[in-house]
C-alpha cells in the first residue's frame, strides 16, 4: 500500500492495497477507495492545497482525482474517472465510469452523471440534473483560444446520450435535450430541444410515458429513487426561483 | 501478486504480477490476464456467484470484469474495458479497448465490438454482428426511469462508428447502420439506414466495393478472416431463420 | 517497481513505483512516467523492436504505450491513453486523456490532441493541427474489410469536438471542421465545413472573435501559446507549400 503519511485518514476507511494516496489528501469516515486509484495527484504539488473526500464517498477502481478539489458526502465515483483540480462536487452526486471532469467546475447536489461524460472547465451543473452517457460540455467559442465560456445546466434538466452543448449555452430549468443533439442556443425552461441542427420542439409535457397518455416530464413526478423525502417541495421551491 | 486463494486457476494461465483476482473467479486453461486488471470485483460480494473465464481468453491491461458473468472461449478483451455483472459473452468474441458493458446483456459468438462501445443493460447482440467505435446501445425511453428496453442487434449486422441506437429498437438481420446515425426505428433486414434524423436508404447491395461494381454486402461474402470454415453455411442457415 | 533490466533509462528519469516498464524500452533524460502505466507492452514481444521515449516526455498515469513506437521530445501524454505499435509521434505533441491511437500512424510536431480522440490506423495528422475531444478518424470504407484508407489532416487545421472523418478523406491546410460533423468529402483549404450531412460553408474568415469584427481564423494570428518564436514564418512557409 502506498499511502502518503501526510494524508489524513478517517475511521472505517477502506483503501485498496493497490491504490495510491498522495500528500495533502483528507479522507473522512466510511470512505472506500478501489484498486489502482490515484488520489490527490498534482503536476506541481502545492502543500497549501488539499483534496477533501467527505464521508461515505465510494471511489471505484482506476480513478484519478487531482489535488485541490472537494468530493461531497455520499458521492459515488465510477471506474476510470478523471477529476482534475478545482472541481467542487457537492453531496449525493454520482459520476459514471470513464467520465472526464476537466476541473474549475461545480457539480451541485444530487446531480447524476452517467458514463463517459466530458465536462469542460467552467461548467456549472446545477442540482438534480442528469447528464447521460457521452454528453460533452464545451467551453471555447473559437478553438483554440484562452476564452472559456462554461456551460450552465439548471436544476432538474435532462441531457440525453451523446449530446454536445456549445460554449456558454444554458439549459434552463427542467429542460430536456434529446439524444445526439448539438445545442447551439440557450434552451428555454421546461422545453424539449433536439437535433443537429438543433431546434426547440415544444413543452416537455409532449413526451408521454410509453403506452399511456401520462406526462413523462417533469420526471420528478414519477421517479423519486434515492432522493430526499421532501423532494417535491425542493422541486417547487427551485422552480419558483428559476422560472419567474 | 494479489490472487485470492478462493479463485480457481487452470493450467498454463498467465496472470500479471500487478493484476488483482478476487474470490469466486474460475479461470480455465491458457488464459492471459494483463497488468492492473481487476477480475471478479463486486460491490456486494456474493459467494454463491462466480465469474467464469473460459479457456484461451486474453484480457488486456487495466480491464475490470465484475463477478457473476461468463467470458467465452477464445474471447479477446482489450485494454481499459469494463464488464459489469450478469454479462454473458459467448465464444470467439472481441471487445475493444475502453468499451463499457453495463451488464445484464448477452453477446453472442463471434461478435466483434470495437473501441469505446457502450452497451446498455438488457442488450442482445447476436452472433457475427459488428459494433464499430463509439457505438452506443441505450435502454431507457424516458430517462430517468426504471424502464429498460434493451436493443437487439440481429446476426451479421453492421453498426458503424458513433451510431446511437435508441431504446428497444431492433437492427434486423444483416442490416447496415451508417456512421453517426441516431436509430429511432427498427431497421429492416439487409437494409441501409443512416443519418440524424435517421432514414432507411435501400437494400445493402447499393454499397459497392471501392473502384468496382461488386456488392460490398453481405460482407461475409468477401471477409472471412478468423471465422469458422463453414461460415457460408452458418450464414445461410441463420438468414433462413431470421428472414422469413 | 517493475522495470525490465533490458530497458535503457536515461538521467533524471522519474518512474512511479507502480508503473511497469517492459523490455526494449529506451527512455531518454528527464522523462516522467506516472502511476499504473504499462510502457513497452507487446502481444508478441519482438526483441528487434524498441519503444523510444525521447527527452522531457511526460506520461501521465494509467497510460499504455506499445513497443515499436516513438514518442518525440517534450511530448505530453495524458491519463489513460492507449498508443499502439508503429505510432510515430514527433516533438512537442500533446495527447489528451483517454485518447486511443491505434498505431501505424504519424502525428507530426506541435499537434494537439484533446481528450478521448480515436485515431484509426494509417492516419497522418500534420504539424500544428488540433483535434478536439471525441474526434474520430476512421479508415475502413466498407467495414469490415482489410482496406485501410487513412485520414490526412493538413497543418494548422482545426477539427472540433465530436467530429468524425470518414475513410481516406483529407482536411486541407488551415481548414475548420465544426463540432459534431460527419466529414464525407475532402474539405478545401482555409474553409469551414460542418454538419451531418456535411457541407462546406465558406472561408474561415467568416468566423469572428466574439463581440468583435476581427477574424478568428487563421487562429495562429491570435493564439501563440507554447509555439516556437518563429511560428509566423513557419505558418507562411507551410501555407505556401500546401496552398498552390
Amino acid at each position: 500500500m502506498t499511502i502518503s503519511n501526510k494524508a489524513k485518514i478517517g475511521k472505517n476507511v477502506s483503501i485498496s492495497s493497490t491504490a495510491k494516496i498522495f500528500d495533502n489528501v483528507i479522507i473522512e469516515d466510511n470512505v472506500m477507495i478501489g484498486d489502482f486509484c490515484s488520489i490527490g495527484f498534482a503536476n506541481s504539488p502545492d502543500t497549501s492545497k488539499n483534496l477533501i473526500i467527505k464521508k461515505n464517498v465510494n471511489i471505484n477502481s482506476h480513478s484519478i482525482i487531482y489535488n485541490n478539489s472537494i468530493i461531497g458526502e455520499n458521492t459515488i465515483i465510477g471506474h476510470n474517472v478523471l477529476i482534475r483540480e478545482k472541481t467542487i462536487i457537492e453531496n449525493n452526486v454520482q459520476v459514471g465510469s470513464y467520465s472526464d471532469i476537466e476541473g474549475y467546475s461545480k457539480i451541485e447536489q444530487y446531480v447524476k452523471i452517467h458514463s463517459n461524460v466530458h465536462i469542460g472547465q467552467h461548467s456549472n451543473i446545477m442540482s438534480f440534473s442528469w447528464l447521460f452517457p457521452y454528453v460533452i460540455l464545451t467551453n471555447d467559442p473559437i478553438p483554440p483560444s484562452n476564452i472559456r465560456q462554461g456551460v450552465i445546466v439548471e436544476p432538474f434538466s435532462i441531457v440525453c446520450t451523446r449530446s454536445t452543448i456549445l460554449p456558454g449555452k444554458k439549459i434552463h430549468f427542467g429542460a430536456f435535450v434529446g439524444a445526439s443533439s448539438l445545442v447551439n442556443i440557450d434552451l428555454k425552461a421546461e422545453t424539449i430541444g433536439s437535433g443537429n441542427p438543433f431546434k426547440q420542439r415544444g413543452p416537455i409535457n409532449l413526451i408521454k410515458i410509453p403506452d399511456t397518455k401520462l406526462n413523462a416530464y417533469p420526471w420528478i413526478s414519477r421517479f423519486k429513487k434515492d432522493y430526499p423525502e421532501d423532494i417535491e417541495k425542493i422541486y417547487k421551491d427551485l422552480r419558483k426561483k428559476f422560472i419567474k
